[in-house]
């Protein structure tokens, strides 16, 4: 047993995201530092394979940095992006930056009046520190940790998933419509890790079609989900969901040491 | 007296600021919904003012706000855009948004180079989390209430503005160089609100030239602020020194009301 509680974690993708990982193992300019568990790292992988760009994929076990890594990101977060051996940091502004970098890779994830991209920002922001944060506390509620419950929590985390999926446009299936942007990428991650709401907090409690309080906007998120689960750059990127367990499991129960484990016990939002 | 206690603020611009305002009350499609002393707002406001972009100045009382602003932005918080009827808000994403919707205004703010532009939005991350937050609890520090006492909170500070200016680049005096970025307007707000530290805190410590501790960053930093100070735009969006004087004692006294104020006091971030 390692002297790290978290060290334990399976050190590398299995299942879909296997094939890509062999995939990308060639040097290249440009080298994506990644957990394969990490749904933040998931952002970028899954933004880098819509859009073909050419990159190396090398794995790190957050819990254990490797120098390369922190000489790179003196937080040794991933992901971290290497660029002509520069770094670059943040998911959401590694986001921005494949679009800037590589205009010519389709398809192309801003909407196209200026105005639409803006708004989409805000939302994008939205989800990281609202929709991620309740994600979090529901996930690490435990019974004596919280007065207003698991009820609570739960209803907290819906509440988010609503005041977004209002916000989303048209028909869908996706963010904008019928054609992906950067923001069904942003959120991707944590809506195919819903089912751990079943695994370990009694379901997710998501209104079912027909069902008791269901309406326009739950039909709209849950065929948002349902097509962002079947997206191949989704998929590709999963690896088998048994060795997300145990990483999970200890989120459930609270005892994770992840900077974003950390805050959310201390109150706060993702780091 | 007003029931509310921040409520007694001066309403209305004073001094440079008051020029400007009086000269953008036409109609516009863009409205910029503003507080005439929040450094949020003069990020958006400097940068109306650089690129030349028509504008309608609307003044609000944050503490009281009106139902259009309200109807536009459910939090009510100011800087917020009205383009076209559509709102936008968050400073930075406003920010951005002056660039991608105004084109053909100079000047352009956004490095040339995809891989700064994305540097830049990490620090502009930076300084809005860090930094700004490191000004709050240096300038509502109270004896009672920190065990670190009015020296750790000056020099964590001081290390969050010297962290910054490592990062800048070329000679200056800008943040990229000679020419200004959005970078430069985001931070200038503070940049020019550092004499509260002097008015009552004791003075900000900064290293003076060829003083004690003094070495190349700090002159940088220091010609950076000189330059910020300079710019016309910034000068024009200051009102009477007088009038920032009872706000800025309530933030020093810590019994400020803003939602920044609050979130400082509970040991948080920039909400």
């Amino acid at each position: 047993m390692s002297s790290h509680p978290d060290a334990n974690l399976h050190p590398v993708a299995t299942g879909p995201a296997k094939a890509i990982v062999d995939a990308h193992q060639a040097e290249q300019p440009l080298k994506l530092y990644s957990g394969w568990f990490c749904p933040f790292v998931q952002r970028i992988w899954t933004l880098l394979e819509e859009k073909k760009i050419p990159y190396q994929y090398i794995e790190v076990n957050p819990y254990n940095k490797p120098a390369s890594l922190l000489s790179l990101n003196p937080r040794g977060l991933v992901p971290t992006l290497q660029f002509h051996d520069k770094p670059l940091y943040e998911s959401t502004i590694v986001a921005e930056f494949l679009e800037d970098a590589f205009p010519d890779h389709q398809p192309r994830l801003r909407p196209e009046s200026a105005y639409e991209t803006a708004r989409m920002r805000i939302w994008i922001n939205f989800f990281t520190e609202k929709v991620v944060t309740a994600f979090h506390r529901f996930l690490q509620w435990q019974p004596m940790s919280d007065a207003e419950g698991l009820e609570g929590v739960r209803k907290e985390f819906l509440g988010t998933l609503y005041e977004l999926a209002k916000e989303a446009g048209g028909d869908g299936p996706f963010w904008g419509g019928k054609e992906v942007l950067l923001m069904d990428f942003v959120v991707a991650p944590w809506m195919v890790r819903l089912w751990v709401f079943d695994e370990y907090k009694g379901g997710l409690g998501l209104p079912k079609e027909g069902g008791e309080g269901d309406d326009e906007v739950w039909a709209r998120l849950r065929g948002w989900i349902v097509a962002l689960e079947r997206r191949d750059s989704v998929r590709h990127t999963m690896s088998d969901r048994e060795h997300y367990l145990p990483i999970y499991q200890r989120y459930a129960d609270d005892v994770a040491q992840s900077e974003l484990a950390k805050a959310t016990r201390q109150g706060g939002r993702v780091p």
